[in-house]
């Protein structure tokens, strides 16, 4: 199989995973799929059965980061990607609101940059500020008689989608621009303020926000130019208020 | 999501699993993925790791059905699939010759039967002789440097490939005619019988002919016809014979 230059880096991160024989199945699928960067927030202790279900892809565990919270993890990271079997039906809806795994794994190598791909605790998954954190929602699609995979499984089935579409050449490459992307949503923030947005509105209208420039996955000059429609936009609404003592 | 009717039922048959918490696991991404039908062969102990790990799938442990051979096991379905990462370099290539999970979840929902996938021991996988009595052998493809999936994982990457391709509608469906296929696998062995094939190659072509047919996955009269073309050439050779004492 001939191999195309990769320009992004993915990550596995578990987050507060509680049991060894998990973490070693995951180390384990990652090798089968050739991934190797295991990031473990505050993971309970890498015991036997760890190794034992890591069979052949110890060296994966022995390199594995350990974080003691979900911030320090992901400070390194341009696009963040959480998984989750569960969709909300509460309104929050924008905070999971998720795209199909299939179309994740084409769309990302669209995109230049560090990669993380987010797993939550066998029994919580991810709290709903973790997933807020995050570019993008993946789902999983499973049977509505039982959502809840087990947290070897989702990994697996996620880096087999990525596996089976490592040879598929995007149309466009687009580098993240982590700076921008972080500059936009402030603009967005402060444009929802200076609107007088509804306040107990704002963080849900944020999220979708995020979420939308999550799926469309906009490169750094795409996050350049909509910063400066932004700027105007706030330029325009302040300098009007100013006039109108 | 609008529910396609089905004509096809699929099993899940794993040969002598040595761990319970494996078939546990097999359960849950069984129910995960919507499918119920599970059949042990010759398995281990259902111990307390095995319904630990099924969690909410523990009514397919409490109704699979336990074999104490491969052949029993087998005597009702149509067709079998075999899965294994593992691709044979040897000369009896045809035996494996694989193909791929994806292709192979499209077309099989143009058949209608009892479909069998059968997954091998945890160490070992499944022996020369259990694969020669499948139709087709699936390929999980993965990473040079880890081929050996654990077996779970394995059951669950088929199962969400079929689970995905659920909603595919194929162009045509096929009756299997389990009776005429043994009847054409009958005659393609007298064949080389009647033309002297030598007796050497003999099992290694009937496996390469039993591949070919089951990845064109013919349907009962597509068998039928085959049959009567190799009922002709049978009876041509065998007149010859005769008139040349």
């Amino acid at each position: 199989m001939v191999k195309r230059e990769n320009l992004n880096e993915f990550f596995v991160i578990l987050v507060e995973p509680k049991y060894g024989g998990n973490i070693g199945a995951v180390a384990r699928t990652m090798m089968n799929f050739g991934f190797d960067k295991l990031y473990l927030v505050n993971a309970c202790e890498l015991d036997d059965d760890c190794y034992t279900r890591a069979v052949h892809a110890t060296k994966i565990i022995e390199e594995a980061k350990i974080f003691p919270s979900f911030k320090e993890a992901i400070t390194e990271m341009d696009y963040l990607a959480a998984t989750s079997s569960i969709e909300s039906k509460t309104d929050k809806k924008h905070l999971r609101n998720p795209i199909l795994i299939e179309n994740f794994a084409k769309k990302i190598y669209e995109l230049e940059g560090k990669i993380g791909l987010v797993f939550g605790r066998e029994d919580y998954g991810l709290y709903n500020e973790e997933i807020a954190e995050c570019d993008v929602m993946i789902r999983i699609p499973t049977s509505e008689s039982y959502l809840a995979l087990n947290l070897s499984h989702a990994v697996s089935l996620v880096l087999y989608s990525l596996y089976i579409k490592k040879e598929y050449i995007p149309k466009e490459k687009r580098s993240i621009g982590k700076i921008e992307k972080g500059k936009l949503f402030e603009f967005f923030s402060n444009l929802l303020e200076e609107i007088n947005y509804p306040e107990h509105k704002q963080e849900n209208t944020k999220i979708m926000f995020k979420r939308i420039m999550g799926r469309a996955m906009p490169s750094k000059w795409e996050y350049h130019t909509l910063m400066g429609v932004f700027s105007r936009t706030l330029e325009k609404i302040r300098n009007k208020k100013k006039k109108v003592p």
